[in-house]
């Protein structure tokens, strides 16, 4: 048989000014604001909303569900999650998936996970870590699961 | 000099029914079942058998030695390991690879790592997991290495 | 508005004898030894040193500051990382980011992540490690932060 292939592209992205955006990349239905910055192999899905002046790094992937603020830097190969396979296997339906929201100035370090979470202004998660709790209080973070390693100076 | 380049593709894959690969993606000498779905920035590699009905999502990666059950879902930037370095470097002869046989109704978390092992079906891998041990019951497992955090209701 | 769009490609590379290249890559201003394997989806920025008969695989990051040694093996999806976000934030300025030094013969498992470290001759990084420290003893390394599970025999 042959499969159904279809093409990543840009769809009906809304972007802010002076956005760049390095092919090859996946972009769907989503808002990106301005002077931000979209490395290569990267995928953002329906619905997501990225405020001003962030960095999203290459082989990043940024579910439905997830809310980025400003000036944020998500690092390479860094994966959100907006399932958290209560029901022993994915949710099945979209009304399941939970939200995930990050707030202004946080720095994301590359290879790390992010579960259904909140993340405050000002947080910094390390490299490699998988974030399964909200993040309270500004500092850096790091571990699987993340834990508090260092509060903000 | 110039390096001698060749290109990714689809490559003598046997898909089943109704089939959806999402471009780019590297795949070939491998056998994909009826109604899967194949995400973009996915590479499978020769010998992979991929059962009914599963999702291999974005960024991932399939190595030789692995065989995925029915109705499993592989989320994104996972990755398999088909070679445990024992010999303090690559094996460097494909005949020393191991196999990984995933069961059916097996969910396995973005970014998680999955070494050379089985695991059972309906098991949960959390996101960002490091499988480094065969999993014989069903349950959630999570963390590096991969423990069981919850039993099967 | 439209964004700036770039597209990634092979630029400005200094490639060895018989080097091998499966596209799409995202290469540019970096030096790559003889007989090295880079796959698909990977990405070398500049400045970057690769020694001789190396095999960078598919989905792998490497950044600016990384030198590496000869008969190297980088996994899938490994890494790499020139910015400890000391100042809560990244460093915003090139001249700040720190280098990162691989030997000869060393083996870094997919899905690591590596930090601004030095990686001793012959070490061995397990899958899915994130490498905080520097490795001075050869040995194999796994876990998150990576620890010493053994020794060279």
């Amino acid at each position: 048989m042959q499969p159904l292939e279809k093409n990543i592209g840009i769809v009906n992205v809304v972007f802010g000014d002076q956005v760049q955006v390095v092919q090859p990349v996946n972009l769907y239905d989503c808002t990106i604001g301005n002077y931000c910055f979209i490395g290569p192999f990267t995928e953002i899905q329906s619905g997501v909303v990225i405020g001003d002046n962030c960095r999203i790094q290459s082989h990043t992937f940024i579910c439905t569900g997830v809310t980025i603020g400003k000036e944020c830097f998500i690092g390479h190969g860094v994966v959100f999650v907006n399932d958290d396979f209560k029901i022993g296997k994915p949710a099945g339906n979209a009304s399941l998936w939970k939200k995930i929201t990050i707030g202004n100035n946080v720095s994301i370090g590359s290879n790390a996970t992010v579960l259904p979470v909140n993340i405050c202004d000002n947080a910094v998660i390390g490299a490699g870590a998988v974030v399964t709790k909200d993040i309270l209080i500004a500092g850096t973070y790091a571990g699987n699961p993340a834990v508090l390693i260092r509060t903000l100076h």
